[in-house]
């Protein structure tokens, strides 16, 4: 790493880590997704995933300083996804709850926020939750959108990483092009149109709305001096990167990541395994790759995505 | 302050501010209240105070390293808040944008959150903006809230304090108590219970909805010792305040803010003025106060505010 890269350095480390499924799972053209079964909703997998990580960490809920909602969409636009899972976890507690949101790289994003509140010592442990039930918005007229996404949640617990240990965020960055604001979204329900607008003939505009072909050329576009200027400024280049777990967008990561200078088998892809889990999809990707072993204490991953926005966020991580 | 809160120093400042109050002005009770006009959105509003914050500080939008929307609700479900005022304000430079929400504390949280990545030196500047449209919830049936509301926006700019001055964030604190979830909410919409659920027989459920009395009862129960621990962690009195200014929740902050040992004339009460802006409340008593001059540099004063969640959010800052 270069010395003018130092000040990046977070001394942070992923505790354990929790994922859970929706019930209900579907095929389109032999590819698995999962969807919210009967009653189900993402508070309840949310919580699972939360509670599986705490086991994993033999932590309860009271050792957790602050719990962080990165999940792309809101549950209700008051109050805010923080509080609600908050209820489910920590109530009658006084942890604090708060949303961070980049739409799908949420995760990442509140992993780079809020491992500076933990390396400057403002919190000790913080849970992490991600997820998403796109399912409640998919419109059946957009074959692309919805036979892509699953519906699910994962849990990570960042905490100080101890004197000896190697764990650390290396280095992040994040850029957000707004020349793709609209190419990803969904118009109504919301401030600006709000769910009693809704009508015979405007029903499109409060589905997920996606416009795959001007992402693909927007990234293409955006992401290459993007990581090519990371590794310029870390000094850090593929060869370093023990795997990169990128956001699993679409059937197109196999197009994009070679492209990228990843080659298969360099990155993790579980598109047709899972779909697209939203702001889940990364945190998932991860927990299932360290849970297989692929990813050990002292290796360096490479966190990767984009989101709606266009937002783009990258993270060096030392597992 | 104690030497055990020296880790939560902070050398930030807030080096301009803006705002902007929706263009349609309607009185209740003697009491004004801001509403947007014709073809007005929040975004419009958003910019708005950005560009005034902007101006004021002498810079331009390509000094600043990060956009956050700290808003309480979501202006679409898909993309972020913060991709959206990026296109009307950044559209075109690469600036990370993102959404950071404790409800009606968010841009306390913001500055919070954000005052850790500036004091480490991962951004210089970053812009801030508050704002949303209550409006567009109200409920003509709830009087209590319906004639509480405004809409309005602000924005701030923060940026790592120079060598020899004296702003600083001292201390911030946050707490979520979810027995409070329900008691401040708009349940349908999004993600839980999306727009094409609203019927004629569960509209209530799209419209905002207070239960003043409980929301009340939890913060005289809450509030006292949140505020005294924090007293007692600083080692700062009442006395070394200068100005508290507190989010504009209701009428009834006459009566809350006595109790808590602040005295009329001790606080900011626009109510009467202005209603309660929701997210905009605190940094737009706060843009106010320094524009009247009631604070000055090197003064203390305590942002202090209640969302829905119920979260609490409290920070001393050296202005």
């Amino acid at each position: 790493m270069k010395s003018s890269q130092k000040a990046q350095f977070r001394k942070v480390k992923i505790l354990s880590m929790g994922k859970a499924l929706a019930s209900q799972k579907l095929s389109f053209g032999g590819q698995a997704r999962y969807r919210l079964g009967n009653g189900q909703t993402i508070l309840d997998l949310a919580q699972q995933a939360g509670e599986q990580a705490l086991r994993a960490a033999r932590l309860t809920i009271r050792d957790i300083d602050c719990i962080v909602c990165a999940m792309a969409t809101p549950l209700q636009a008051i109050p805010c996804n923080g509080a609600l899972v908050h209820e489910r976890m920590a109530k009658g507690l006084g942890i604090p709850s708060m949303d961070i949101n980049t739409t799908c790289t949420s995760f990442i994003s509140a992993l780079d926020v809020l491992s500076y509140m933990i390396a400057s010592g403002r919190y000790n442990r913080v849970l992490i939750l991600s997820g998403d039930t796109a399912s409640a918005a998919l419109n059946p007229n957009q074959k692309e959108s919805y036979e892509l996404f699953s519906d699910g949640a994962t849990a990570c617990i960042l905490a100080r990483a101890e004197e000896g240990e190697d764990s650390a965020i290396l280095y992040s960055s994040q850029k957000t092009w707004s020349e793709g604001a609209h190419d990803t979204e969904i118009r109504g329900g919301c401030g600006l149109k709000p769910a009693f607008c809704l009508n015979e003939g405007n029903q499109e505009d409060y589905y997920f709305d996606m416009k795959g072909p001007r992402i693909l050329k927007l990234c293409a576009k955006k992401l290459p001096s993007f990581l090519e200027q990371s590794f310029k400024e870390t000094g850090i280049s593929r060869r370093d990167i023990r795997l990169v777990i990128p956001h699993q967008a679409s059937k197109a990561l196999g197009v994009i990541m070679p492209r990228l200078g990843f080659p298969a088998g360099t990155y993790i892809d579980l598109v047709s395994e899972y779909g697209n889990l939203v702001s889940a999809s990364v945190p998932f990707a991860l927990c299932k790759t360290i849970e297989e072993g692929k990813i050990q204490r002292g290796d360096l991953a490479l966190l990767l995505g984009t989101a709606a926005g266009l937002t783009a966020n990258l993270m060096l991580l030392r597992y």
